[in-house]
C-alpha cells in the first residue's frame, strides 16, 4: 500500500517524476508511480482520486505539462493535499504548466513546486507527512544539515 | 433539448458567456447555460460531458479562468468538439486561463478564441453547425456580409 | 475534391503540417495541402478562401508561425469554420503566433489549438465533420478509447 | 499556542491575508498572524522559523509580494512545511511574486498556491494538518461536499 | 488626393490614430483617414492595397489591436512603405497587437512604431516624405529643435 | 558615399545586418557597414547621426541586442529616417532588443522591423527610398511578384 | 554642487524620482534634479555625463521609462556609477523600462533597481557615497533599525 | 582581507561569477569568492553578511538564479551596497532571476545588472570603490577608453 501516489499525465515525464520518487524511498517512504492522464483516462484519475483517501494514500503528487489539468483534477476529487510538479514544455519552459498548475480557484488548492522541481515534490510530501511521524521529521533535520555542510564543503578548493 | 450547451466554471463568468449565447439565439439555435466547475463539481461535469452526445447536443462551449480546466476536463469526456473561451482573469489579463485551455496535448483538442470573446465562441459553433445545415450557412454569409456594411458605414461623417 | 484544406504559409511549416494531414487520412477524409502565404501571395489566399465553400471544402486549417496571418485572413473571406494551428517560432516559442492567431476581433473567429498542435488540428476538424456523420462519430469514440488503452497500457513495467 | 502561523511581509498585505486565516479559524485551528519582512527583520523572521517546531507550530503560511522572498527564507530554517501565498504587487499582476515564491532550489520546497489566494493556502494547511486528524479530514470532506451544492445552486433561476 | 492614408480596424481605434493625423496636418501633409477591417471588409482593404500607389499615395498607416493583421494585410498588397501602429488593446496592454504587427516573415517589412504610439506613426511617415522634399526636411529639423527647448524650458521652477 | 548606412552594436552583430546589405546591393544601392556602439563609442555615434543628413545619407538601418539603445540613440540626432532591427539576445529570445527598440517616445520615432528581421530591415529602406525613384520603385513591384512566384512554385510536388 | 544628480527623463516623472530625492536630502546629501531626455536632448545628455565627475559629481541616478535609454546613454559617458530607477509604464507595468534599463552590454553597467523603486534609488546612492564617510554609514545602519523597529511596531493591536 | 566578496548560491553559478572576479583582479582589488545559499545555509550567510563591515568588505556581489534571494538576503543585513547578478537560470532565461533579484521593496536596495552580466557586476563594484579611490578612478577611464578603441579597431577589414 502506497502512502505517496506519484501520478504522471504522460510516460514522458518520467524523468522529471524520479527525483520525487527517489526522496521518498531514501526516506523509507512506499510510493508508488503511474502513468494516467487527465484527458485521455478521466475516469480511472477520477476513480484513483476519488478512493485514495480510503486506500490510505496521504499524499498525491501530480506531474504533468502543457495545458496541465491533472493536479486540479484529482484534487478536486480527493480532501488529500495534491503536490502539483509542473513539467517544462516546450513552450515559454513551462509557463503554461505553471500557470495552469498553481492557479487554482478558491476552495480546491494545490501545492505547487517549481518547473520540473521533482525532488522539492518529493521533499514537500515528506513535510507534510512528517507532522505526525517524529521519526521522519528528525529525517528531515537531519536532512537539512547534510545539504548545508555539502553546500560548506563545497568551498574546499574552489578557485576562480 | 439544447443544440449548444455553454457551461461556466461559475457564476461569475456570465458576463463573458452571454454574447455567446445572444448570437447563437438570433440564429435560432437551441442553447442551455449552465454552472459547473470542473474543481468543485467534477462528477457534475463529467456526467455532462459523458452524456451530451446522446442527450442530442452538437457542440459544448466551456467558459472559465484561471487555471482553466473546464474545457478540456470536458474534451476529456466527449467525442463532440469543444470550445474553449478564456476568461480575462485578475492575472496578466487572462494568461492563465488561455494558456490553461489552448495548449492542451495530442489527442484532446479544444478550439480555443480569444480571451473574453464570447460572441466568437458563440459564432464558432454556428460555422461548425452550419456544415449540415444549409439555412444557417446562409444566415452567416448574410451576417458577414453586415459586418462588412457596418464596417463601411462607420466611415460616414468620421472626423479627425 | 478535398473535405479539408490544410494551408501552410510556408513550405518549411511542414512538419507542423503533416500531424494534421496524417490522422485526417486515417480516418479516410480526404485532404489537400497546399502552401500560400498571407503576405506573399494575398490574392491566391483570398481566392481559394472565397471560393472554399462552392468547391464542397468543409474546414480549413491554416498552418502559419511568427505574425500568423492567415487563419484570420482565411476567416475573414469564408464562412467555413477556420482551424489556427501556430507554428513555434523562433520568437518566445511562438507567442507571437499564438497571440497573432488567437486573439480575433469579434465576428471572425479561429479556431485555434495549442503551438505545433498538427494532430489535435486535425482532429477538431474531425469532430466538426462528425456532426453530420455517424461514422466518423464512432470512430472518433473508438479512436479516445484507443488512447485511453495505451495510457494504460504504458504502466506496464513501469520502473522508476 | 499557534498550530499554524500567517506572516506577511508587510501589514498591507491583510487583505490577502485574511481568507487565510478566516478559513483556519472556521474549522477550529489556532492561529496566529504576524507582520515580520524578510528583509526588515531578518533576525526576527530566522528566529521565529527556527524555533516554530519547537513552539508545536506545525505550517507556516507566508505571505508576501514583489521580490518575495518570505516563504523561502522561512523554509530555509524549519523542516515544517512552509506555504507561499504570492501577493498581487502593481507589477506584472505578481508575476515577480509568484516566481520568487515558487521557483524554489531543490532541498527547500515553497508550497505554492495561486497570487491572492488566501483561501486556498489556508484550505491546504487544513488538508496538511488532516493527515492526521480525522475530524478535521471529515470537516474538509464536508467543505468540498458544500462548495458542489453551492455551485449546483448557483443554476437556480439562472438567465442569459 | 492623400499622401499619407491612414487606415484604423475600427472607429474605436480614433484616439489612437488622431495624433497621427493631427502632426501630418500640422506639417502641411494632406491625409486620410478611413475605418477597414482586415477581418470584417478583407476585399475593400486588398483594393485599397492595391490601388494606392496609382493613387498617389505615398505612405500608409495601419492602425489596429488585438491579433493586429491590418499592417500586414495591406503591406501584402502594396509596394509602398506601410507604417504599423499597434493598439493598446485589453490583454496584456497590448502585447497581442504588437507581436502581430512587427513579427512579419521576410519579404514583407512593417515599419512597426511603440504601442499607441499614434504622434510617432504620423512623424515617421513625415521622415520618408522628406526624403524627397527639403522643404519637409528643414520642419522635421525645426521640430525636433522645439522638442529639445521644450525639455530645457520644463526644469524652469522644477521644484522636488 | 554611402545611401544607407547599417550601424551594428557589435561585431557580433554581423550575421543579422548581413540580409540588409545584402538585399539593399541587389537593388543596387549603396550601402555602408560600420560597428559603433551607443554605450562605448557615444561620441562616434552622435557625430556619425549628426552628420548623416548632410553627408548624404539617407536612410540609418541600426542593428542591436539586450538593451538595445543604438537606433534610438541615432534617431535623436538626426531627422532620417531610423530602422532598428532589434537581434535576437540570449534573454527571451530578444524581449528586451524589441522593446528596447520599439517603444520609443514621442517626438523620436523608430520604424522597428522583427527580431532578427535583417532582410525585411534592407526592404523597409528600399521602400522609403523608392518613394522618390521609379526605377527602385518598379524594381520593388517585380521583387513582390517573384515572391509570390516561389511561393506557388513551392506547391510543385509537395508531398505529405 | 550636488553629490547626486537625478535626472528624469520627462517632467511626468517627477512623482518617482522624488522619493530618491527626499531621502538623499534626509541624510543630508546635496542633490539635483533635472530634466533630460536621452532622445529629446542628446547633446545635453551627453555633455552632462561628461562633466559630471570635474563638477564634482559622485552618482547619477536615471529616471525613465518605455525605452528607457537614459540611464545607460549617461553610463556610456561617465565612470561614475549610474543608478537606474525605470519607470511603470503603460506597458506590461514597466517592463519595457526594466529591461531596457538592466540588460546593459558588457562594459557598461547600469546599478538597476525595481520599477518605480525611487526610495531604494536614493538609498543605493547613499550606500555607495557611504564607502568613503563613515557619518553616512552610521545613519543608514540607523535607518535599518528604524525600518525593523516599524516592522515590529506594525504587530501592534494587529487584528485579522 | 577581501574589498569585495563574491557570494554564489552554488557551486555551479562559478562561469557567471567568474567575470566579475577577474575584471576585479585586473584592476588590483581584493577579492573573495565563496559558495553560500541562502536556502541551504542561512544562517552563514546572515553572518557572512552581518559581520562584512567590520572585516572591511566594502561591496559584496551575489550571484544566484531561480527564485534567487541571496542578494536580498545579504542586503537584509548589511548596510553596504549589494549588486545583484541574476544568473540564467532554465525557466525562461533567467526571468525569474532577474525580478526576483531586483524588484525588492522599499528600504533594502539590491544594485542589479544584466542576467549573466558578470563583468558589469565586477565593474559597478568598481565603480562604487572609485569614488574614493582617485587612481582607480582613473583606470575605469581609462577602461573606457580601451572599450572605445577595440569597437573603433572592429571596423577594420570589416566585409559584409
Amino acid at each position: 500500500m502506497a502512502t505517496v501516489e506519484i501520478i504522471m499525465g504522460s510516460k514522458s515525464d518520467l524523468d522529471v517524476a524520479r527525483p520525487a520518487a527517489t526522496v521518498l524511498k531514501e526516506f523509507g517512504v512506499d510510493v508508488e508511480v503511474k502513468v494516467l492522464s487527465a484527458h485521455r483516462t478521466p475516469s480511472e484519475v477520477s476513480a484513483l482520486a476519488s478512493s485514495a483517501l480510503e486506500r490510505g494514500v496521504r499524499v498525491i503528487i501530480a506531474v504533468a505539462g502543457k495545458a496541465a489539468h491533472l493536479a486540479g483534477f484529482i484534487a478536486a476529487s480527493t480532501p488529500l493535499p495534491v503536490i502539483g510538479l509542473p513539467v517544462k514544455s516546450s513552450f515559454m519552459d513551462g509557463m503554461d504548466s505553471l500557470l495552469s498548475t498553481v492557479m487554482m480557484p478558491n476552495g480546491v488548492p494545490v501545492a505547487t513546486v517549481a518547473v520540473n522541481g521533482g525532488q522539492n515534490a518529493g521533499l514537500l510530501a515528506l513535510q507534510m507527512l512528517s507532522l505526525g511521524d517524529k521519526v521522519l521529521m528528525d529525517k528531515l533535520i537531519e536532512y537539512k544539515q547534510k545539504m548545508r555542510e555539502k553546500v560548506i564543503d563545497s568551498n574546499e578548493g574552489l578557485e576562480i
